[in-house]
């Protein structure tokens, strides 16, 4: 069956044409200047006045993320049924290994969680948390054999996943050998931990303290370590996920005017939110906006400098770390000790959206939306151009974005499995109006015609996206 | 008619893929993925294990210009005869006001150059050479009317072209106005004067203190004086032509650090040729390497930094300054006094080509080859999509780009009208293999089938490259 | 006659120590441990609980300048008596030669002021209004037979004392020959000029549109690019007078990281006071305050930055540029138009209190105190060990400084020829007790015992400070 | 007993002049004009023609330490014995607490072994082997009671002597509130073990691979995060020991340029020796240089970095780390395996004349001699105004130092208990002539008159150097 997606104008990551796409079963099969296409034969979809882009590649989820004692709200089947209403056609999720644990083991247990469950296309990063030869010699076979090519560490979590600075060097050596990129959770954990026990000895327990005690130096600090790490290893591919503070961008930003092979994302929340507005709220209502990295003083330039990095490309990619918990029984584990609040925000649905706002705003070009949040996290973890992209022979991933639409998030109309929403009442001048998924449109005008079971794991190529 | 394109690679700025390009008429009517196209009715063009790329576009050149009593050596005719076979399908030339001027007869003059005798398209740009009322009524009008959006003025050639601080912020505070680029040729022309007047009180003579009273710190100044101005007129737009040093990049580099609107493009000559290897040759060979800016040292890391600014886009765009003079007659003007040597360098015909040995040299990736000679010249100068990308509705600018060819420069060889090539001897693994413009086949195989008065005057329209 | 200074703590640059000290007519002749100097002989000054420091030198003045149709009001006469109940017992003031006189019937001139009129040692610095062979020849000879070392240049003022770049560059060229100091005053006078024209034809007239016309960048580019010319003047000593503003900081900064010979002094002005709260005051009476470099804005951390910069010896002089104009007939002169108010403030006297305030409140040490205002200035110019430092054989020009005083500035209590005071009700928590000049007491308790035509000329050697 | 040293010219850190200094018993009684001192009674020392300066303060040596199951050779007999014969008067020597000890045990050690022993005056820094609760509060303890205000802590050295960033922000919140210094060994002992234990594995035992292992990158990271630890404990003064990298120094300047209270000492051992020429010294030879921070490349600008940065008060002490081994049995102990060969390079002896042969080739002046090895350490560490300048009522610790004379390094002459020198056929162009301390003279033209136990342990007090 043939889809002719029709009248609209076709986004790519270097500007905008009008053109109709051709859709031929799962992949694009052409893309006609307007009008040039079969005048009879496909379905068609009318898209004018409308945007024509990439189904959104989301590199940073964790559904059912076993977190401090309970696991993120979001299964495989919720959570990317709730990216796909969103516009996000692929999601890259994590599978651990725990420091004793095989690797090989984690990224079974993953693929359990998974098989059969999604309703787009996903992919995983491997969590190594616990360096070793074995570990060493497992990231040389997902490389090979399992399409696993970046490997996250973390300097954060002691006793958890925190690999030290030995550990590092390891895993990014051997990274350097078989081509994979190393993604880094920058904190440093261990001065972190000694912030919080202070924190909790004088009394101070609200959420907000899991702010206070995860000050940007020492986001700053580790992503600068990593990189000098990084250089050690004969310059190591790195990718500094869920940035969120000026001082670790200038870490970047350096790194990248030697030429380095440094990358780094941030998330909508970090683009948006506050630490005094949201992690500061009332009572214990700021546990909603826990994660870690935390949000970050709105006194101090973050939010501009991290919509400039998205500009200049000193950022390279917006994911949404989405690791939903629900307030109720998950949030509330933290009562009377930050610490114990569960780390995460739920985003996955919204990624599109509150980042097309930006572009209203005026604060990216409509180019670097697609950009953001498709092309470049395709390319940078080896699914391009079979996602990312609108090119004849890609998969039919292509979401049309209706700019006269509007959206309002609330807990009410969301499908992420969570009982809040972190975005509750925001509103988007625009709206995600139909979503296809290797051809098969999953979501139109707010209706959703996927099921579970037709996301289909992909095994990813090495970056394409090295300088 | 319509013509097939089939088997190739298609290159763009964010990579390649598969694909058939069916072109009808001036424009291409669509991309297909591979086999998908029309089975029959267009001619097909094979273009089995080549790249498909967008003709290039070359953001600076100076056909026929006056220059210290004579004049650039190729015409509209055979310079844009030599472009069209060496991949290049646009030029954007620049119209001349000189102090004392009016603008617009300066550009009238310039139509009357090129109109009837371009074999591709082309477009102006407009030096500003007396910043006065008049001139800046007269920016206005050619951005309205005209489809000139971006103007040179220049920091050297007192006397000549040069404008002052003051009037360069004027002129800078109008292009804030009405949207258009200023481009800045960069050297601190007062100071050089005074090296250059030394230098012959000294004796020396030879073409080497072309350079040597050149050093780069008068360009870095320059840049960074024009950054400082461009941020007093409000973040005016600015592009950089022909940077050719370090410590100017640095200046580049730290601006757009900043989120600013500051551009550059640098040359393939200042990418591989080289103060003492060139300019330096004996006699006075050099004499054939005298350029603005000079080329610089290879005893310093200037050819190293500028291929990596081009990796990290702190260089957008590689233009080649094409200003072609014969040795005999020209370029022996300046016997016996280095600073009477007419400025400039012809590449247009080879600049395709030169900067894919980049490719194969590990120096730049595939698609920022296609970025940097194409899609970004066309996006920074308000070609785009016409010019600068292969897509449905744009123009059928095409080159088929054979990796497996190869490519030997000669004088004895090249279509420029120049009596010595700048590049003699130079092997490129790689070649032009066929060019459309507008849908029409110009070259092939080594043949050209063009002809003057083809090419057709492209109005621009502003800027869709900033941030 | 000999004075044993008797009970103080001795403040130099690198500390503070107990000590008495031994005058012998005009030189320091011994200094001693508490307590072990003659008993008997010498007349005794009692500076138990104060500060024995250095006699000031401020290397900054412009006594009797003619400047915009009137002169500056204060003569030698005036203007070094009121230094001298200040604490200060040196200024290097600027000697004039404009563009088409010879430099050194300037300096004639200057001298012709200054002799037989002065109340303590005066030397001074030479301003070249009009770079040419001529003016070169008198550098050297200045330097050699005159005791004049360092050379003023403007980047401002076009037409006034202008010079061009190139001409800088030939008068750095100079004196990187002949050893002596390039003073510059950096701001961007024809890009300024552009803004005045603008304002006041937009009917901006008013004081605080002085500063609204002289932005922080067009000071920051002069600064740059002094630097900039003076590299390719072999690393000619460059030193910046009166830097007000944070950017530019930050191009000293960036030099002497790389361990140029670049030298930056500020003012009290810019030190304490703003474009807001002083220059614009409500009507004319900013005009007080008209200064250039201007006075910043308080919503920018210049003060904050300009402390900085002291401490870190980013700055490394404290001078008045004191050049005192009457409100009524000469700030005057400006009414409705501020670019006809004469420019200047005059703080001669109170530079070594208000900095002593800066140590009162923490943002100074009471070392960094001494050197910027007394050691660094004479190490600066040629004129240590005679200045600057109390050591047995130098001059003994002493200040007794009490913490425990108070001074409150007031135009009713002051000794400049001023009608109003740019202090006018500061308080500081200190008081200069008592002052000697060459071993003499020429103000003690607020009396001043001083005369005119007892202050020498001094003629310098060249800089003692360079790197 | 009284003393004049007359003739001389005394060298201050701002400078130098000509004085006769009078020693009355243990300290400086007086500072004369020259020729103004008694014509009778003390004893003269003609210091014509020399240099009159104040005792060097070598602060950092490790006299005794047990290190790798050995001691460093000398003891506090011999080391202070050596110091004094090379000019200088203090050292401050580490004691040291190891992890599982107490600290108060730790230097109630080393006041044991230095007691009775030491020919010159004396202090110590604490090394902190292991921060605790009771460490900290020993921190407290040391600088309130025990002359004690500066602390050394490690980043190398896992399971000796290191501290995880807990520990040091720790112990760094601990200083921060007693006013205390951090020292910090900066180098990332984790990724270095890792780099060591690659190498032997690759059968790469010689000495050089002590530095091959050791890459500078790894000391700038560590630098790096020293600092940004410091600024999350409040800005925490920290002072970088034996800084031997460019990198590392570019992470020490861009604090400072920030007004941080962040310092660094280099050695002499990094201004001359170098990796290729010592350390890759053929066979076992090199092991004579094995220390850490290692000897760098001479193919990268580290030598020529840290001159500049000494001009530049980046790099603010000259200390030795002198930390000496014999070949024979010590150095020895590491053949086959580099790891193994003690750490160490013995130059307390002959620290001043190879700082003076920098101000002979033209790389530092006389003051920044003199401040760099005497009135900085002094300032910094809490000795000045006792020790670190000629002032009247300071200890009269003074070097006539002879720029007249010639020294040439040998173990056939030295004083150090080596069975080498690191140093062996160094020539300089100047020579210790005669040596006070505490107004005794205790070597003089070669001959060495001291004795073991006159030395004294000197408490400290604050940093008077703070910003």
């Amino acid at each position: 069956m043939s889809i002719l997606i029709k009248g609209g104008t076709v986004v790519g990551p270097s500007g905008a044409y009008p053109a109709d796409v051709l859709v031929d079963g799962e992949t694009v099969a052409a893309i006609f200047a307007p009008g040039q296409g079969p005048a009879e034969g496909p379905e068609v979809i009318d898209a004018t006045g409308k945007y024509v882009i990439p189904g959104a590649v989301d590199a940073h989820t964790h559904m059912e993320l076993p977190f401090g004692g309970t696991h993120a709200s979001d299964t495989f089947d919720t959570g990317t049924r709730a990216a796909a209403i969103g516009g996000t056609t692929t999601i890259v999720d994590f599978a651990v290994q725990r420091y004793g644990e095989v690797v090989q083991d984690g990224l079974a247990a993953w693929h359990g969680k998974a098989d059969g469950n999604c309703h787009i296309d996903y992919a995983f990063h491997m969590i190594i948390g616990g360096v070793d030869d074995d570990a060493l010699k497992a990231m040389d076979h997902l490389v090979a054999n399992e399409g696993i090519t970046s490997f996250k560490l973390f300097m954060a979590y002691p006793g958890v996943f925190y690999s030290d600075d030995g550990q590092i060097l390891r895993a990014m050596q051997k990274a350097r050998e078989n081509g994979a990129m190393i993604m880094m959770h920058a904190e440093n954990g261990p001065a972190i931990d000694v912030l919080v026990k202070q924190a909790l000895e004088r009394g101070e327990t609200d959420p907000v303290h899991h702010g206070l005690t995860r000050p940007q130096e020492l986001e700053a600090e580790a992503t600068s370590r990593a990189i000098w790490l990084a250089s050690v290893a004969a310059d190591c591919p790195l990718y500094i996920v869920h940035l969120s503070a000026s001082k670790a961008l200038e870490q970047v930003k350096a790194a990248r005017d030697l030429g380095r092979n440094v990358f780094a994302e941030t998330c909508p929340q970090y683009l948006y939110l506050t630490l005094e507005d949201q992690l500061g709220a009332p009572g214990f209502e700021g546990a909603k906006w826990v994660c870690s990295t935390p949000l970050r003083s709105k006194h101090e330039p973050h939010r501009a400098d991290l919509w400039q990095g998205l500009r200049t490309n000193d950022l390279s990619v917006v994911s949404t770390d989405h690791c939903p918990f629900c307030f109720k029984d998950q949030k509330e584990l933290g009562l009377g000790d930050f610490s114990k609040i569960p780390n995460g925000i739920g985003s996955v649905e919204h990624r599109v959206d509150l980042l097309y706002q930006g572009v209203v705003d005026g604060k990216l070009s409509l180019e670097r939306w697609v950009e953001t949040i498709a092309t470049t996290p395709a390319r940078m973890f080896g699914l391009y151009p079979r996602k990312g992209i609108i090119a004849p022979g890609s998969d039919a991933d292509i979401v049309v974005y209706d700019p006269g639409g509007h959206t309002r998030i609330s807990v009410e109309t969301h499908h992420m499995n969570m009982d809040h929403s972190a975005w509750e009442g925001w509103e988007i001048d625009g709206r995600v109006d139909t979503v296809l998924s290797r051809g098969e449109v999953i979501s139109s005008g707010g209706e959703y015609t996927g099921r579970a079971g037709r996301g289909k794991y992909v095994p990813r190529a090495l970056s394409s996206y090295l300088r």
